[in-house]
């Protein structure tokens, strides 16, 4: 198994974009990376997407971007978890260098949520969850949430406010992110007052879906330090999943498939929790920021929430999440949303973060989850030299 | 990298299962593969489905899927690349085993047909189509076959009643095997006064679509000599591209995704097209089966309904196909009709095939497309002992 890096990335900001589909989202990804690799050929893509099928009634991405991107013939598939598609399509194509059947690879993870609104949107999203036992008998992935946040917030007496933090983060960094999605900065004391989604769930607690695409490419670590002037390796790749339902879950309030996948990435890349300089985490909502926190061995249970109302996850804390802004105001492009995070790591390890960046950050982990934490996939990543 | 072999293979009979959902289908086809073999814990899941987010409203299938099996906590994920979705899945499981990252891989094809109909049906198949250029126009699978067929038979002078053997190998094989779809022979003659689909295509031309679930189990080969009686080595792997709207073809008569495909799948196994003793071909429609001839070095350019006419293709021929049916007659569940090959080419290989078995079988192709040839994934498997 050899060692595999990223040695180029892209994006498009995330938002409402009226006048492009997926092909042309998934193109504008693709040819930023493509330059930032400085390359013009892959030997594979493999294709991130959620809701294609659903929302946009275009199903087998993987021949269609390959083609519109000028890359007809190479080898192309579309990977699927819910949002968690990013974060797997990465582990797929982190296996096809590993393994030595690619060379170089191009990973991008795309999604047009704006093809369709209202109640076939929501329909849409809700294909993520259990469709026999939630989504059927009317629960979304947002109802979900609000059955989880307030079973936290009941189980280990914290408030509404204690929660509030991790939003005022996302979106202090997100305001310096020209590709956010959402750029205003939170006033103190807003959340409480925004408009409710799902008791308790508010407006500021989850986050947008939205349009968008991000792209990376890989190659062997060793080809790597030829190639570019500041490769990160992926030190660490791991996905393991939880049942998809809730209900079914022995516990509630301890995300099961994060832990594993956490742990096993630390594993491979032979590190602490404690070691990681920064993590992009999943939070969808509030409380999966909290849970994601507890989960990876940040914090202890029920104290998920300290690390944010103790400023520990600032760009100047022990460990900052949501560095440039997050699901909640980066959005959430479901399928490209774990290829987002690992671009943000990657330009945060190369030192290119702008006004977003982490001082001195060489270790930092990307934690991708599909629906309520159903799948996750973790990428621990390091700057080479 | 290592060398992988298939140690279980499992099926569910194709049909319309009113009584059975994705996950009750896919743990059919599971725990038979688990059984066969004998092991009752895997390392990782990987589901090939085309259309469970449109025709039942369920994505996130790896998660659900591994939950149902009892398998929850591994890594799991579904692969998207239409009915090419099991093909793509079997090659991901590949590499997972041969990166070494994974000991033991489940992968399973798992498809629900039957949960819309009419219109709603007709809709969900079209997303495998290019949505804006194809689909969104009017065009469907077998509109767009129609004109692949007709240009076939204009340009190389093919009459009709020269596909129909494809069609009748198909069914007399199909009628041998206890999981097909369609068990019926197919009269000499029968072709021709059969129902019009989308001229020149007909009823005995073209594939049913049909519920069904087919799963193997990956190990590597140094593994499976201990583990399992008669495993088959996966001698070569690899996928490919064409362009996914065939107005975009710069050949219409030529599937160079499968050339592509299969050529890179004949160099990492080393052999010739010459030297296999059987495959399965993707004969979704009869043209298909002829151009795949064609594209896999079995045939001149415009001769590939020759081996058909000539019997080259029956059970006692140089080079059997559809040897259980095919597509036509065993069904097309689209995401899971990649993984059915595996297995079929498998049980030939084991000389486990029955009533169907190709006699003195040491390798086989297993060939799978997406759509009208817009994906291509190509396995050359092979007896080990």
């Amino acid at each position: 198994m050899r060692d595999v890096a990223i040695i180029g990335v892209g994006q498009v900001p995330v938002g409402e974009h009226w006048d492009m589909g997926l092909r042309q989202l998934a193109l504008g990804a693709i040819r930023a990376a493509l330059q930032d690799a400085r390359l013009d050929h892959v030997d594979a893509l493999v294709v991130g997407n959620a809701l294609g099928g659903n929302l946009s009634g275009q199903n087998h991405l993987g021949a269609l971007i390959a083609d519109f991107a000028g890359l007809s013939g190479v080898e192309a598939a579309r990977v699927e978890a819910a949002d968690a598609s990013g974060g797997m399509a990465l582990r797929q194509g982190y296996l096809l260098v590993a393994s030595g059947l690619a060379e170089t690879v191009l990973v991008v993870g795309v999604e047009k949520a704006t093809d369709r609104t209202g109640p076939e949107r929501d329909t849409g999203l809700a294909t993520t969850l259990d469709a026999d036992y939630e989504a059927t008998p009317g629960a979304t992935p947002a109802a979900l949430a609000g059955l989880l946040m307030r079973r936290y917030m009941h189980e280990h007496g914290v408030a509404l406010e204690q929660l509030e933090p991790f939003s005022i983060n996302a979106h202090a960094n997100g305001a310096l992110n020209a590709n956010a999605m959402y750029r205003n900065k939170l006033r103190p004391g807003a959340f409480a007052k925004a408009p409710v989604v799902a008791d308790p769930v508010n407006l500021f607690d989850s986050a947008p879906e939205g349009d968008g695409a991000a792209a990376v490419v890989l190659t062997s670590a060793a080809r790597a330090l030829d190639l570019a002037p500041r490769p990160v390796r992926i030190s660490g790749s791991a996905a393991a999943t939880d049942t998809l339902a809730l209900h079914n879950r022995a516990d509630l309030l301890f995300l099961r498939a994060a832990n594993l996948a956490a742990g096993r990435a630390y594993e491979a890349a032979g590190i602490a929790p404690g070691d990681l300089h920064l993590a992009e985490l999943h939070d969808s909502f509030t409380v999966l920021a909290a849970l994601q926190l507890e989960a990876i061995g940040f914090a202890r249970r029920g104290e998920g929430w300290k690390p944010a109302v103790e400023g520990v996850i600032g760009r100047g804390g022990k460990l900052p999440i949501s560095t440039f802004g997050g699901l909640k105001a980066r959005g959430n492009p479901l399928g490209a949303t774990g290829v987002y995070q690992a671009v943000e790591v990657a330009l945060q390890l190369r030192g290119e973060a702008g006004d977003n960046q982490v001082s001195g950050a060489r270790l930092g982990l990307a934690l991708n989850l599909g629906g309520l934490g159903g799948t996750a996939v973790a990428h621990v990543l390091e700057r080479m030299e």
